[in-house]
């Protein structure tokens, strides 16, 4: 192994394979199996016919997502959150991250006074889940509103643009792209990036795991993320079968 | 259509198509993925080096279980446990009877003082979700072992028999085996027998949906679940490479 | 004692003294201590003007029942349900069925878009307290809705049949009718069976302790169950002040 | 009725009927069926050998108590603690002054590093629950103390006096004792007294309904409970076999 | 430090310096940080426009209050209630009494179907938190209803008097009036008198912490009650700018 | 006002009136109100001696945040979170960054095996609460760790470097430091940085609340940022008595 290459032979700005399965669910209305390497997310999206208190004649709708992890997806299994009888401050933020994710691309007054809620469950953990749950989240929530498109229910699809997300972080003092859980567990900083198809920034997380870090390598990682949501967003309009 | 088929064709007496794929989790120790019909549960066994508290120092081990249903693996979504901060009387009940069913045709003394916990994960559910997951949990269980006696961990493995379970039930006068989730619905009564290789009965549970059930009405239920029951053994010996 | 006798003198096939005693609360609408030897449950049924929401304009009601025992019932003090803040698998489990049972011969539709909810709270518990609870439970009940004719608010009572219930088991290789605790704990295994005064079955749970049992045995133990069944039926009757 | 009697022609000093049942639990320590009048309170003393963490290797035990209702102890259902998942405010207050009151009276040093938990369970309301808890779970805890010293497990009863306890209130401008539910309801002030034996006051708890009191009538009330208490312990002692 | 000197030098009828600030909140409608010496508790009032299910359609309003008390508020850090899930009893029974103290002088059907509630968090504690909560909740409950007679949304003030609370213990045989958190820790019994302007009792709630104290100790607490009471309404007053 | 104005007429890159008032807690070992202008936050930190499990025997002690948030403290009265028995996901996710912040400039092996808990309490909001905790929160931590340098309990203080954070935003497409509520209200665009006294990032957080944000724009708020912390570590750092 050479100083350039990681542990799984991956040059330092390149993705794990990608895959985003659809149609995997008998019963939702949009679903997709999002992989990127050995993590992977179920993701469904449900549509309901009303919409939370606060929006209730607004005449606009609402997306929201839940996140889960299966006891056993990762390397030691962690406890059922509905055994312990809460979820913890860890799923409540990534489920929070997710839904505003969706919600920054989605006309929320185009799809009439109905919840869309989007499920990302985590089947296997090996680093970067929340980014497939916002990359696979997107394709579920895309083909639950072509499923009311075809059945006449809204008349276009309500979104602004594409919305993908990739994690980021400093490894062994490199900027590396779509960490793997043993990369992420050695990483100085990590940081997750939402953009949009047209590069929009729509969510920023950076932190420092052991040293600040500078701006500079702030940069790096921004523009690794870069490269990383383009290709996110490329695969999304496949898996679609929308032109690139 | 005639008389003595069933919607999707299968006679009174026949499975849905059943699959055991194994090995389908990175992490666990034993899993499977138990398909019967468009019923999908993902089954993983973890091994833990410490007992509950009423076990130390017992030189026994223990077996449970934990069941789980995505939010969308049914028809209509459900609310997830963990954001409601407590499991259903359903699933609790649930996952009661695999925990039981495994433990017994597993020897608590054979395997030293440790914990092996049985998740099973309804990804998809079509009816006899809770059949599915004691065959396919018996099939984690039983390759968690397995990797324990191929660490020399243990000498043999403790089991006194294989364990399975199905559905029955009574639609429209007829006594079907393994009944789907349309058919359930139409039930006058179901039934779910679990029943080991040889034969012997673990656990009867039968319910009038709507009018009581006579004894031969019964007795049928259970000459149906017993035939059904011996191919999911075969199905599990095939899955686990033994020979029937 | 010969080898025909069980520690309290009882034959394989008797009861223990039965009693249920009506009207024992000031308050509600029905009530009935049921006493099956040393197990005592208080039942009470209470009228409520209003039906859970998916009856709403339905023109039908509902019947619910609720499962408590108090700390000291047992023999270890249990701790208080109500300060762990949950109750129990094993609670919900009970009183789910104690639900359906006395659901299995309610016309729902015969007492208007009201609920009676059953409570059946153990003050003493040795072995036997489900089938006590949906024996008296069905007694409170039938006064509840006693008491709506006496009042005219319905025009007749709306059961098809009596329900009744009782344990057996296999002890020492032998099968018995109405386990108290000490043989409950020594059991091959158990099982509670309830049936209507017609003789249908309508619930069946039937458990391994320890070795699988066979279908002989099963039937066995159903064959004892409908003797006692139709004892506890006749005891209701006499208690409701019916002709047999 | 003249203007001098209550609902049930009681002198306004006069207590309901009451009575101390003893050994009413086959299973506790010590017990005890209170009724004042209609109000029920079954109380039981449970000894375990442990104590809370603050006191271990402090050579002192600990006495507490808990209190619950029956839903249907009162005209209108409650709704089940264990159900809603937490005990009300009004439960925790009022368990925490049995608590209290037993302790006041008890030489905590003086059986050693056990707890004594008392449960008092309403089975009937009708006012002045917790003023019979305390009544009867002090008979339920002399007994769970004698039968230690029975057993020789203490060499002495650990108990500095008796106490009981009784409610008095305002109403219609008089003074009453021991108030029913119905007097309670339109009372212009209740309160609650716990005393010793000896006359000495363990608490006191007055509470203007209404318009604020005086402290002439407070007064009134401090010396109807003295009556009432001085009754009360009479009864104790001679539900005890003890001389008065 | 002579006989009759506490350690910070008061007489045994004297109170800790007191100071009831008002306006202390830019959001609420009424607010006030209540001080009695070292004890610090912020009280805000906060107007809603809705009342509980049980008053709708009843032209009346309601009062209710909620106690809290920050982590490191005391010598020792306590959890944090939010954070254990639930709060405990001694909260529930402190928001219990401050909210029946505030209804007692306050005319319900006086300011429309409206709920204030007055929320009282202690910041710094040193014995009495609870009557400082009542002394200072009732001055930002006066200026909220203030607020809304300057607003002209009601015709004038609802209140039938004042209110406010004192604490007294017994401390080495001697009666003292508003003990500090070193006084109530080694009190035989203490005690928490709430009166009106015009010296009617309200609340009385006393407690043996040791001994049982007589008639002659509780009306000497209480007399000197009456004195602390009397001031304490006086600084409410001035800081409600009335004439005395 | 002119354009270049903000409501409160600041500057752009100007802060509001900050003040870190230290030892205002009279039982905390280190205590800081941090004030951005209406914003107030209390801040204390308590030591214990002992650490969480996971860190055992490992020589190494413990710093965590707790963030709360009095029920008045904004505009609109919350519910409390012990009330309702839960604490919110945007509660949690606030004091898990708060903990990070400040375990990224402490030593964990440098005050041995302890746990400093940092309660941050909202006072008053006004936008940027969870900056404040973050910097006043460094000085209550600083302040405790004094306190044991002070009693020799540790040889030097343990950090590395100060820590501080401000928020930045996009408001009517002008980068702005340090939102108020109204201007967070309005944001197109926040974020919140979390920055060491040598300028080092330790979180970034940034958030779309509209439409997406360019990198240019992200840029920009980042470099205001740096004015910003710069600013509030020279407070900080004259809070704390110490050179700039």
């Amino acid at each position: 192994m050479t100083d350039s290459q990681r542990q799984d032979g991956r040059a330092a700005d390149a993705l794990r394979p990608i895959s985003l399965e659809t149609d995997v669910s008998k019963h939702a209305e949009g679903s997709c199996l999002a992989c990127f390497g050995d993590t992977k997310v179920l993701c469904t999206a449900s549509i309901e016919d009303q919409v939370p208190h606060f929006l209730r004649n607004s005449g606009r709708g609402w997306v929201t997502a839940e996140y889960g992890m299966l006891p056993r997806a990762t390397n030691t299994r962690s406890d059922r959150e509905a055994a312990r009888g809460k979820q913890s401050g860890r799923t409540l933020e990534i489920q929070r991250l997710i839904g505003r994710s969706l919600r920054a691309v989605t006309d929320l007054a185009g799809f009439g006074e109905r919840s869309i809620r989007v499920d990302c469950d985590v089947l296997q953990a090996d680093g970067g889940t929340r980014t497939a749950a916002i990359t696979g989240g997107y394709v579920a929530l895309h083909l639950a509103l072509q499923h009311m498109l075809d059945l006449s229910a809204i008349e276009r699809l309500p979104f602004s643009d594409r919305v993908a997300a990739i994690s980021c972080g400093l490894v062994g003092g490199r900027a590396l792209l779509d960490l793997d859980y043993s990369e992420d567990s050695n990483a100085q900083a990590d940081a997750n990036f939402v953009m949009t198809g047209a590069g929009g920034l729509v969510e920023v997380q950076a932190t420092a795991e052991q040293d600040p870090f500078s701006r500079a390598q702030f940069e790096a990682l921004l523009s690794l993320a870069e490269t990383g949501v383009a290709q996110l967003v490329a695969a999304q309009q496949e898996a679609l079968g929308l032109a690139g």
